[in-house]
């Protein structure tokens, strides 16, 4: 056992030191970096494509779209007007790591990009570990999942800065309580930033627009 | 990196070591075990509901239902009539292996057992990789989840020889295209067996019962 552990702990302290070297030359560049994490099917591919079609005129966006296999979410995000769509098949691995996101911004020029999207394995669990040198992960949950999944798997919701409740439109058709879901969320991580929406309908994703735009803007001019 | 795959090598092969011992436990005494693999919220839990409440007079049932935290899901399957309900709180870990599965039958009377359910963590990933000693994983995939699941998740639907889609009732309200879905998951593995149903309305699941109890009476009879 402790064997595993040492493992562990060497292969996270690589990463980390990998994703420090990353985030200094994000900052350098003033990018707003996100790192999108859910279960599959939760809705980062279609948050990211209209995103994509509605502020593509307004920040300069590139994307980096991890899958265990296929490039189906990168294909998807170009034919959504990305221009800037880097694919990473991660091979049968449950995680992007530093690594992977440090190979894929080096193919990648950065040149005048405002916000940086790296679209996560759809697991709950394991991406949790790894620090990609984000500034922050966003966590989408969607109302087809069940309310208690932030105390199933709280790591990820309390490493998480922001939540996405998404597919709102579901809502009554399922057992899924929004309030309950946004009190287990904030039992697990009392400063999270809670965004509901549905990526179908559209409701709710000027919010998460007006956020987007801000949060890229304070970025910039940190960088000053 | 050899380092890490011979480690993971390591792991794997006391695994299915322990898997071994477990089957043939399992095989002695004529018991049928499903290990059920999906994305967080697919519906695990509401199908064992329902298969206790409607087959628990019909079935001798035994569960073990994993999860990373809480013991939400137990508690559920209890309340759902399920007299033999062993939680599994894997503390972090992505999945189940066969040494949790062994220290959980060891504190489970499993005489007259008819079916052991394994209830394995929300993930799409990284439970394929470990052979708990069950008779066939089964996958189950929902309708708000993505056709193209089969094709970003292979392994997974290679390792399982049924696949349960759920949440049929939602369909129409969704882009998912169920011959999509099953002309995907048969490309990664021909020989899969399908099932579509709702564990909400009830619609399909005839068909899985009399499938579950005509694989326990097969099992049964293979004993003698």
């Amino acid at each position: 056992m402790s064997e595993k552990i040492n493992f562990e702990k060497k292969v996270l302290s690589e990463n980390d030191r990998l994703a420090a070297v990353i985030r200094e030359n994000l900052n350098a560049r003033g990018i707003l970096s996100l790192n999108l994490v859910s279960s599959p099917g939760s809705g980062k591919t279609s948050l990211l494509e209209r995103t994509l079609k509605e502020l593509g005129e307004k920040l300069n966006i590139a994307l980096v779209a991890g899958d265990v296999q296929t490039e189906n979410d990168a294909n998807r995000l170009s034919k959504a007007g990305g221009r800037i769509v880097r694919p990473v098949i991660t091979g049968g691995a449950c995680h992007l790591d530093a690594r992977m996101i440090d190979r894929a911004l080096n193919k990648i020029d950065l040149s005048g990009t405002d916000v940086l999207f790296i679209e996560n394995v759809g697991n709950l669990v394991c991406p949790s570990s790894y620090d990609l040198g984000e500034d922050m992960k966003v966590v989408l949950i969607s109302t087809t999942e069940g309310d208690d999944k932030p105390l199933k798997y709280p790591s990820m919701f309390r490493r998480s800065s922001l939540m996405i409740i998404n597919k709102t439109d579901l809502t009554e058709f399922t057992d899924f309580d929004i309030d309950k879901v946004k009190a287990n969320a904030r039992t697990i991580n009392g400063d999270l930033e809670i965004f509901e929406l549905s990526c179908r309908t559209g409701k709710g994703l000027d919010a998460w627009y007006e956020w987007l735009i801000d949060a890229a803007a304070k970025k910039k001019n940190s960088r000053q």
